[in-house]
């Protein structure tokens, strides 16, 4: 296991550099596939081409919306308090995937319209009991993104402090595929027949509706649709802020963004409207293509091709918990595989 | 976590009664997609609704290939050999993905061509040392694809000995990728034009020879290549066959058989040939979508869908060892998720 370090503070690692420890090792070039070039941005990104995803972590921030009020979800919005006591209790899809997965689980309560402050197991950072009502008012307020910006930057730096090199970023909020349609919508400038889909599975006149109350969302907020963050403020919500600043964050520090489904999706490709100059393309890591109907366009936005295609729509993270152990592989490669030389294996003849 | 279990004797578990358990969990209905319809198999094939894929295993067989005489691969014979070493000390692709994957790894010595007696930590099953020269005369004799096949179901019955509940299905033989390309075209009609790629990675002018060194085979062998048995036996290989006996036989003690890229998914096709009347595919998951050229036509045949799609193309058993966590992962869901009910959270409100 050879770990090309750089020489001094000038010697920069480059591709070509991790390129040609891969190469060394015992397989033909390029025959793992999308798990090399995993390797090399995992080696870029901790810059070191012996990189480490030991320890994964999904992030779960949970938050109302006051746009749920409207009857675009399938699901009563009790039931995002509901879920976050599943996800505290470890029986939610997430925690599930996390731990079969080899990733532990920090959830997040950065807008839940509940008293969630008995609830053992996880972190209280309300920073108000859900949203306004995107499609008649502002969502947030100015300040309560910034709030919420913190708040997911927090996650990130916990992690950090935790030796996560791998942060996956979940949610749970009832209504929010409304809220990151509209706030794809207004990032991308495609109408709602794209970016609304059936969420959790709403039925064809319910999501008639929806488009309707997204529509109606971005002309109230036509003024604001042009400003990054004007426009997050107007549509929400607080846990896609959060994901976004925890994305912003990690991505400074270094550590692999593993980006979920839909509303993890837009919530990274709102950060880097946000912050152009943030250094979130070598960090992210797009888990998977989720079913919900918005999402390719939303890859697409943020440039990525995800990991896996399973036909999931749950979100919560479910998806990067599956992703993780892909992201594991791929640093696996560099650091325990032997080359050519170190195995005494043949190269090539022709 | 509830677990239906047959009443009696005469009470089958059914498909129904297994969606019906998946619906109950905290999670609109079958918004894990792909995760679920594996765990519908998985429960199926353990006849229960509480599957567990806790124990994982690939088993890499290695052997060698008469026809690699004809020049039709990029790296010598000789890395057969010196790749089984390398698997015994866990530094190639497979064992290293393994590893990272929560699976153990089985290496399995069923045709190399050279002594390997010495080696600690594979299992030491040779039936000859390599197959004859596949474009000239029968590769196996009857009584050697017999054998074969026997070590295959060996590894299988070891696997279900030790609890192993997936069973990752590789191989290691340069020269295996134009075996399995003869075989492919053998059981599908198919043109060498389909069936043959490039392997470990040759040329343009390579390919070519090793179209034609397919297609001479074909010629040679046409009598046999009706009958499942005698063109298996024709064409061989003796890792081939290998797989062949230990997809059957898992199949058979109701192990999941994690099917890896081009070479194993045309072993399993043969092994369904064979013998039509075996549970296969009951128990067979297709782990990847190889970037070899002809997998694609051994997949439709097999009529599997597989789970991933990272343009890799190793072989060894590295594609099965990086779908393991995805297996778990659905076995998961049904053992460790919440209900709505065991949860308190609400359903749908349409």
């Amino acid at each position: 296991v050879s770990a090309v370090q750089p020489a001094g503070a000038r010697t920069e690692l480059t591709r070509e550099m991790v390129q040609r420890a891969l190469d060394a090792k015992t397989k033909p070039p390029g025959s793992l596939g999308r798990l090399e070039s995993l390797a090399v941005q995992l080696a870029l990104l901790q810059r070191t081409t012996a990189p480490a995803v030991d320890r994964a972590r999904v992030v779960v921030f949970g938050a109302d919306h006051g746009v749920a009020a409207e009857g675009v979800s399938a699901y009563p919005a009790a039931v995002t308090a509901e879920m976050m006591r599943n996800f505290a209790r470890g029986g939610a899809a997430v925690t599930v995937l996390a731990r079969a997965n080899g990733a532990d689980v920090e959830v997040v309560d950065v807008g839940v319209d509940a008293d969630l402050a008995g609830l053992d197991g996880i972190v209280h950072a309300k920073v108000r009991r859900g949203t306004r009502n995107l499609a008649v008012e502002p969502a947030m307020t100015h300040a309560e993104l910034e709030a919420a910006l913190l708040v997911g930057r927090g996650a990130a730096r916990r992690a950090a402090q935790d030796g996560v090199r791998a942060l996956g970023l979940g949610e749970m909020g009832i209504g929010n595929t409304t809220t990151a349609a509209a706030l794809l919508s207004a990032i991308t400038g495609e109408s709602p027949a794209t970016t609304v889909g059936r969420g959790t599975g709403v039925a064809d006149g319910t999501l008639e509706h929806k488009r309707a109350v997204v529509d109606r969302a971005l002309r109230c907020h036509a003024a604001a649709l042009h400003d990054p963050f004007a426009r997050f403020a107007a549509l929400g919500g607080l846990e896609l802020a959060a994901i976004a600043g925890a994305a912003l964050e990690a991505a400074r520090l270094r550590i692999a963004v593993i980006v979920d489904g839909f509303i993890s999706t837009v919530a990274v490709l709102a950060a880097m409207h946000l912050d152009p100059y943030a250094p979130l393309r070598e960090a992210i890591v797009c888990a998977h293509r989720s079913a919900e109907r918005g999402h390719g366009l939303a890859l697409r936005a943020l440039g990525a091709e995800p990991l896996l295609d399973l036909d999931m729509r749950l979100g919560e993270g479910s998806g990067a918990a599956c992703a993780i152990p892909l992201v594991r592989s791929a640093a696996r490669i560099l650091t325990d595989m032997a080359t050519f030389e170190s195995a005494g294996v043949s190269g090539r003849v022709d």
